[in-house]
């Protein structure tokens, strides 16, 4: 396959950076990595799984002759991360992002890239529970929809190149506009992972219930909650203070239904809960026809120590 | 091994009776298996599927004779079960069940009992999002806690032959309380559960966000909760009207934090959020040290379609 891209400057080298630069090379999409983290032990650590050409010691240095630069840093960190590698960039150069949302993003980078850098903003809905230059795999985008969101002057040549790099590492592409974006994934994600914090939190508290008991009946049902609650702490604290409106409005709707449930819980309303118990079974089967998740009983839990 | 038990009697033959019988009958605990199902199409898939020795069309012939009667029937059809198969229990036979909830259980099965049969009821702490008779397998319970709650008057030794069929069926052992239990039970089991219907219920119901959206972006978090909210509708009515005090002190404390955290987006305050989401990691590996779950990245899915 003929590369993609020439040159690629992953800007942060947690899960997703990992992820695409092996599936990158797996691919033979682009002709060379460079990367770049602010934590002098994640670079050491990128070097030592090897998994860049090159670490470098500067955003400003990584994004120097680089033909895509993709961002993936915490959403809180992007617009200083675009205002120091701006002057580095070439004309003709497309600059990226992986964050989870969208609106303050746009706003926060697009004013630092020059005239002639395409920005074309995507967004791979994949991940894991794991954080860090060592949790990155291949596979993870195969069969995951990236959304692109395309800005208003995005030059059509450099989405459909960005699109054709994603596909290549066994992404589904879908456009989006931002607004929609950051709304969809409010409920497809952001709540869904507060609610999950929120639950473990307060397992957590209960005095009366000690640790123990919470963790060895956690099979029950609970465990499910713990994995999306143990996603990187600085990632979710800044989705939440960048994608406030939706998620806050997601919340209005959901404790709405939830008062309503607890309502019927509390006088003996069976109907309304065996009602709505119901309807969500058809849901989880239009997901796996998708092919978004497993079949498989608890989703096909590795058999660890009797799992 | 010797069998534990002559006859066992299974009133109720979905997921978790038919993975008992599954699991009793490989590691050769009972002598003979005889099942009852309300429901005529139940009765002839599990002839089908031939888990149980003899299939009887009445709980009252399915009981007579047992040494062990097993209700697995939703918790709230457990007192008509025990008005039925009462006058067929013969002296010194156990009677047991396996419901989410143990106080109102209890009072609505005790007094059907007669005098001189053991009552033992019990909580196996084990399931899939899937029921039905055509659901259980053998492996279901092993390294899964099955939570023995004795009555007042409990004959210890039909205690410690109950605990010897768990620990035969690979399920460890603990005892408790009836009215610890449904807490214990409400913030690992209960609570999840309706929080994850809930959540998925206002998925279902967003109309700016189409079933499709939800569905082909589900991976991003969503698809986690639709798991337990595809669990079977009565059997999960029958546990909220049943353990309804523990649900609404936890749900109490539950939309307390969640509030709070609601508040921290609002005001902007990173450092709430943060410190929240970085204590919820530790429960997550916890869990894992503990057995309880596998540290297999998205629960190790099982490789559908891409996953």
């Amino acid at each position: 396959m003929t590369a993609i891209y020439g040159r690629v400057a992953l800007i942060g080298l947690g899960l997703i950076a990992s992820s695409m630069a092996h599936a990158m090379r797996r691919a033979g999409l682009v002709d060379e990595i460079v990367g770049y983290a602010r934590s002098a032990e994640t670079r050491d650590i990128a070097r030592e799984v090897g998994f860049c050409d090159h670490v470098a010691d500067s955003a400003f240095d990584a994004s120097k002759d680089a033909d895509l630069v993709v961002l993936c840093v915490p959403v809180g960190a992007m617009g200083a991360v675009a205002s120091e590698i701006g002057p580095a960039l070439k004309p003709g150069a497309t600059v990226s992002d992986v964050g989870s949302v969208k609106r303050t993003v746009i706003a926060e980078v697009a004013p630092h890239l020059p005239q002639g850098v395409h920005f074309v903003p995507a967004h791979p809905l994949a991940g894991t529970e794991h954080s860090g230059p060592r949790a990155g795999f291949a596979e993870l985008f195969e069969n995951r929809y990236c959304i692109i969101v395309p800005v208003a002057d995005s030059d059509r040549d450099a989405v459909a190149r960005l699109a054709d790099l994603w596909r290549g590492m066994g992404a589904l592409i879908d456009e989006m506009e931002a607004e929609h974006h950051d709304l969809v994934l409010s409920v497809t994600s952001h709540t869904p992972h507060l609610i999950a914090y929120t639950m473990v939190g307060v397992a957590d508290d209960l005095s009366r219930v000690t640790d123990s008991e919470v963790i060895k009946y956690s099979a029950a049902g609970f465990r499910d909650f713990t994995r999306i609650a143990a996603s990187d702490p600085v990632m979710w604290r800044d989705v939440f203070l960048n994608n406030k409106d939706a998620t806050l409005q997601i919340l209005g709707r959901f404790t709405e239904e939830l008062f309503a449930l607890q309502r019927a819980i509390r006088r003996g309303d069976g109907d309304h809960l065996q009602e709505y118990f119901t309807r969500t079974r058809a849901i989880r089967r239009s997901i796996i026809e998708a092919g978004q998740d497993t079949d498989a009983p608890n989703f096909g839990r590795a058999k660890a120590k009797g799992d």
